[in-house]
């Protein structure tokens, strides 16, 4: 018995042709596209590779992008200017700053900037204003990883309503929101974190299991009541064969692909949970898609809005 | 076995007698005393009972309390015009509009006065931002029940970290902050709500339960596991003679009081739990008190924050 696969890169079709002719419209009637403003600060390789699909995936639903760039050795004053610029301009309509911001820039200033953002514009929804109305069930703008997952089972045709949700995991951008989600859908809600006691039996109780912890595999089929819909927002990189030998079973594709290039791409849960689960989001090619349409149509419904209409 | 009773009115007078020496701190330093603009619109008899409360509480900590009764026929624009004023006041630290207001001033005039309170004066904890912000872990100004409720607990010696903690009642004011300040404090946190399935043997995995739905006697033994602390939020008045027979036991002294004046107060919870929980609020003189208190420091601490120093 193996899971059903739920296939992010489908959804994410379906949203972006969704957007498409909402975006015609919004041209047709304001005589420009839905403009939105990326800010990339310093050389950390996987931002540019994120970066870069935005920016593509932008273009490719009809939107103005514009990227702006800027050295690792840039002042927290310089980044702010550049959102500040943007916060007044009439054409962008959504910004989004990349995180992480260089390090050099000190603790506290991915927040500072992230405030510093007008909600109104605030597609990435990590300003307190936002963040604030998704708890009260009035955002506009909602985290796009999560508001993606809840796309990804209404479309797959998984029930939210009445079912156990536990989510594993308490970060400002995936669990706490994802929590708020599924509630607001009348799940009955469950928040794990590394402090929770006998983590795997009360993930085992859940219909719906979110895993959003950032390490590899660790979500086994004791986690897993069978049958339940195991949602993985994991990203890991694993270039340690001891590790691969223990995540893949011999002769599998993904070892064989660590064999060719050293390293793979892998999730919060183990494959063998596929055995157990009704249901899977596959890595890459579940969650990830949906982050980036989510940012897309955020991106859209910020152009609405603030426009007063489509 | 009896619960141990966790006294709300002992916890609410040691949280005052800390405010006291902070407020004289404060008018020693800023030549008056933190300022409390309370707005109270119409003649819900309730309100004028808690807001009679609140001006007592407000008063004997020391603080400046500015009641401004307004009569129910008063029209949207003039409340907010009131809360601008007290907004741009620079004596009046927090502000507090009680709730509910007149139904003739329609479904959403609150949500309209409550985001217009300025933020930094919004001791209820009610405007979004302040929301976002305890979602985000940094909050200044935090909805006062469930803050009460970490106080009760952390002053009674009950440990959160580690717990499980089950919340029935998901509201704005109650459910969904408590969820998010248990949280913060390492403790395995689930949200239940009326879409509940097995809502009481979800309740019966809880080390500390949270009741915040407003149904007399709610929860019943079946809810509660031996030796859990169970917090009783509600409030409700009951007169119907069979719902008080089948609620306290002959003899009792709820029911004594009840034949003497035709109505009683009674929590979500039943009194039976008393001989099933570890520890128990009892209503009233549980959470009550505690929620005064709260808005005794937040109003403090709003006067503090809004000085930059005590």
């Amino acid at each position: 018995m193996s899971a059903r696969v739920l296939d992010g890169n489908v959804v994410a079709n379906q949203i972006r042709e969704e957007i498409r002719p909402r975006v015609e419209a919004y041209r047709a009637r304001h005589g420009r596209p839905p403009g939105l403003g990326i800010v990339l600060v310093g050389d950390d390789p996987a931002s540019h590779v994120y970066v870069r699909n935005k920016v593509k995936s932008g273009m490719d639903v009809g939107f103005a992008v514009d990227l702006h760039q800027m050295p690792a050795s840039s002042s927290l004053d310089e980044v702010l200017a550049v959102v500040d610029r943007l916060n007044r301009s009439e054409t962008h309509d959504g910004i989004l700053v990349q995180s992480p911001l260089p390090p050099a820039l000190g603790d506290e200033a991915e927040r500072v900037v992230f405030d510093a953002i007008d909600p109104a514009k605030d597609v990435d929804g990590f300003s307190p204003v936002n963040v604030g109305r998704l708890v009260q069930k009035r955002a506009v703008l909602m985290a796009c990883t999560p508001a993606g997952i809840v796309e990804l089972l209404d479309r797959s045709g998984i029930a939210i309503a009445g079912q156990r949700a536990v989510i594993i995991g308490r970060s400002d951008i995936v669990g706490k929101p994802m929590a708020m989600m599924l509630l607001h859908r009348d799940a009955t809600v469950t928040l794990c974190h590394s402090k929770t006691r006998d983590l795997a039996g009360v993930a085992a109780s859940a219909d719906i299991l979110v895993a959003a912890i950032g390490r590899a595999g660790f979500v086994t089929t004791d986690f897993v009541k069978p049958g339940a819909t195991v949602v993985d927002v994991g990203m890991n990189r694993v270039d340690d064969p001891a590790v691969a030998a223990r995540l893949f079973s011999p002769g599998s594709a993904k070892l064989e692909q660590f064999a060719r290039k050293g390293s793979v791409l892998v999730g919060d849960v183990h494959p063998s949970v596929a055995e157990v689960a009704g249901a899977l989001t596959p890595v890459p090619g579940g969650v990830g898609p949906l982050t980036i349409a989510l940012l897309m149509k955020n991106t859209l419904r910020a152009a609405e809005a603030r426009a007063g209409r489509p």
